[in-house]
């Protein structure tokens, strides 16, 4: 499910580093050489390369990073580089410190990782920024959106398969009355959104939609421009189906009008090792081209470069 | 600051497993073997007996602990020989699925636990109900007490010891500004006490002292009455001084009126390996009568002989 490549034998982190280091050195950085080594090492290769560089040069290799290259390769290296928890956190950081309404990457943290995995990034987050996630969600966002996302980040959803289906009954006759009322925002729907298990709630939207003929997210488009509407749209699809979610991420962020490097960079460097080989199929289904060539008429040199070599294509 | 004794030189665990069959065996029970076993080994080493128990007899050591004990010493003997999590994740399921306005215990587990040792009891929480305590909590409360009790347990404060004095003065003139309105269920009120570090509240609460004249919770009285009012208080208090708050626990289950042996048993068995011994010392100092004595007068037989145990007395 992932497209990231490692090859079947691989240099010790220390030759690594000896790589790295050439790649910075002397005038201009060799950004291929950079991407040959980094672009083909999993989460925890990377994290024994970053040991051994900071052991052998005394510094951090992001700091070196952040020195040698530029722009959006910059942003793409540096994200990737990171162990994942800490590209959570630090990008969590972002949307919670710089919040506003049509920003759903807390969403996206909150709902397409695991419960573990989220915890993980709660973790990372006291040691990075010395406070809480949720301290700081809580503290950047009011109203309605507190209500959502502050339960959301705060979540560890139960992981067991079990579905009550007397609850999906009684829980989807719930969201029913209150979508009805236009009571979006209503404790009760956040209420089960945040603290049910995703195969409970698939159980319940799928019980919404065999009750009252349509799926859940249908009945909450009354509003497309809503912000609040679609933040609960994007809940639902994230547990429903990340893959798809991320799709139309990626496909907004190749939109014709401009590419969204943000919206892209985030999305391959936080998938590349999870399930970005689907996202591409679903791509591919639904666009009738496939993502690389994509990739490929939206961005340059070595951004491209690095970009197809996590979507695990580099014969170009 | 614990009162539990564990002898310098312990038998293996498969030795006191030997023991407590040989209290099981016959007619009646051996209590006073189950207790010079049990309430003399450490959380570890307890766990090890458990799995030895189950290994050598083929049955949970809870099982025959249950099978063979009765009354309220059945349920100190239960509850002590859980491991930390699980008790806490067991007295939380009943605390949440049992709620009522004057319970204390969720809160209690919430703010006398470190935010490791919470997010523990939640992972506990999981495997014995396959269910998230969160999902309990908020589907068994509602109105102001859930808007406080589901974030104070999903809680994961930051821990280190930094302290914005910017923070504390802006919150503390916020606190002060909702309770003067009365407003005290305020969205603001419950974000700063339920995601705010322990030593930033603690900041915050001296700094409404020195600005306003009164502590906060001497402010929150105005109606001792009211459960939501005496929940505030409870945070702030086991926020500010634990032992002081359990101190307080124990006196009142030792009321002259009866005694509430739930209470009791509760404080014992978590606190025995933790810091039952300041409160010890601050019950001493606040009713000028050791704790042991108190309990002689108002427990029996096996019961009392654990208790004095745990507390690290047994000259009687």
């Amino acid at each position: 499910m992932a497209t990231l490549t490692v090859p079947h034998s691989i240099p010790s982190p220390q030759e690594d580093c000896e790589q790295l280091n050439k790649a910075f050195e002397g005038w201009g950085t060799n950004e291929d050489l950079i991407i040959s080594v980094l672009a083909h090492r999993n989460a925890a290769q990377r994290k024994a390369i970053r040991e051994a560089y900071q052991a052998t040069y005394g510094k951090d290799l992001l700091e070196s990073l952040l020195h040698e290259t530029h722009g959006d390769f910059e942003k793409l290296v540096l994200l990737w580089t990171l162990e994942p928890s800490e590209r959570d956190a630090l990008l969590a950081n972002e949307a919670a410190t710089k919040w506003h309404a049509a920003n759903r990457v807390l969403i996206e943290i909150a709902c397409a990782r695991s419960s573990e995995e989220l915890f993980i990034v709660r973790r990372a987050y006291h040691t990075q920024f010395k406070r809480s996630l949720e301290e700081d969600v809580a503290a950047h966002t009011k109203g309605d959106f507190r209500k959502l996302l502050v339960p959301l980040i705060s979540a560890y959803r139960y992981e067991g398969v079990e579905v009550n289906m007397h609850i999906a009954k009684s829980e989807a006759k719930l969201l029913r009355d209150k979508i009805s009322d236009k009571a979006y925002s209503d404790e009760e729907v956040i209420r089960v959104l945040t603290t049910r298990s995703k195969p409970q709630l698939l159980a319940t939207f799928n019980q919404y939609k065999n009750e009252f003929g349509n799926a859940i997210n249908k009945e909450l488009k009354s509003d497309p421009k809503d912000d609040f509407l679609a933040a609960l749209r994007a809940v639902i699809r994230l547990i429903c189906s990340p893959e798809k979610y991320l799709e139309k991420v990626v496909r907004l962020s190749l939109n014709k009008m401009g590419t969204d490097e943000t919206a892209l960079t985030r999305t391959v460097a936080t998938r590349a090792e999870v399930d970005l080989k689907v996202i591409k199929e679903v791509y591919q289904s639904r666009n009738s081209v496939p993502l690389e060539k994509a990739v490929k008429q939206d961005t340059h040199r070595h951004y491209e470069d690095l970009l197809l070599a996590l979507l695990g294509c580099e014969e170009n």
